[in-house]
């Protein structure tokens, strides 16, 4: 039932970046979305809510990816959790499948509610290596962007530099490039799997 | 049942921005979003969608406001339409409700649908009285965030500024205030009415 090939969601594969407003984690979401959509061809939708639960700063944006048009847009059950301060970890987590992919910045996000983690300081990457505190957001694409398995490094150069701000273009294609980097250290099947049912085994 | 106090959407209120790729619909969709959900206080989803139908750089970004949680983020069936240029009006006009708004960029769009109209030159606007075509979007944002009744125009700019590029403020909001002012020339009064059955009538 998880087991999926990389590149062709079987069905749906979900995806959350979270944290606070101001950490550009809509701009992810659209090029992630775009670069999935547009360029790899798959069926997408992006969303975004606000209301009560926005309130304090809280951002939150959804995409969700499949082979057949998509009935319902938003998130049932995260396949990855993208979560770029403590309270969205902790409020989110409990929305991720069994064995999802949750990611945090390590440097943000000090309580870990999972082993099944995969932590890097994006924020600290932006800040110390690219010079720009405000790219985080384009670091913690480029590693999501790999971990997700359903997009070209290619295509999703190509979605972000067709969305930032002119003159800014060599600068997030360097953020990207150090999250791309970061994921491609993380060995997925060294991951702890979550204990599950007999009916959710494959 | 189609009737609506100013400010407070009785049910559901759908907007959808329509155009081409690169007309910064998403943005404008974006920044209409906030305004109403987090300035304004209404439930809002903010959705695009990726697919076939996006193909040949159409671009359509979707808001649906509600005074309570939004169960279905999709647009049904339209209160309000912007069609920045002519498939889009097309494609879209069949989705608004009888008496919903149609919105549409004069110098881009030449055959209307509809003697039900409101026609502004929103991109001849932004290059010739602004200076920059690019802001076309905002010009479509102000006239589409008056004529909906649902932000002040106060928290429309606290948005705009909240989400546009540094450096870039002042030509967003000149753009902005040019389509407010489009906006307060319109009669919505003396608009034709749709015919519709007994039914819809209030």
């Amino acid at each position: 039932m998880n087991t999926r090939i990389p590149g062709r969601p079987t069905h749906r594969f979900e995806v959350r970046f979270s944290g606070s407003g101001g950490q550009g984690l809509i701009t992810a979401a659209i090029i992630f979305a775009e670069a999935v959509g547009v360029y790899n061809g798959h069926y997408v939708c992006q969303t975004q809510s606000y209301g009560p639960e926005a309130r304090g700063g809280r951002s939150k944006a959804e995409v969700v990816i499949s082979d057949e048009p998509i009935d319902y847009p938003k998130a049932l059950k995260l396949d990855l959790l993208l979560a770029m301060n403590q309270q969205a970890c902790d409020s989110y987590f409990y929305d991720l499948q069994p064995n999802g992919l949750l990611v945090v910045d390590s440097g943000l996000v000090e309580q870990f509610p999972t082993s099944r983690i995969i932590a890097v300081p994006f924020t600290e990457i932006a800040r110390d290596e690219i010079g720009r505190e405000l790219v985080a957001n384009m670091v913690a694409l480029g590693t999501v962007g790999v971990l997700s398995s359903l997009v070209s490094i290619e295509n999703l150069e190509k979605a972000l530099l067709a969305r930032v701000p002119r003159g800014t273009e060599e600068i997030n294609k360097k953020a990207l490039s150090r999250g791309i980097e970061e994921a491609n250290k993380v060995s997925l099947d060294s991951l702890p799997r979550a204990v599950m049912s007999d009916e959710d085994e494959v």
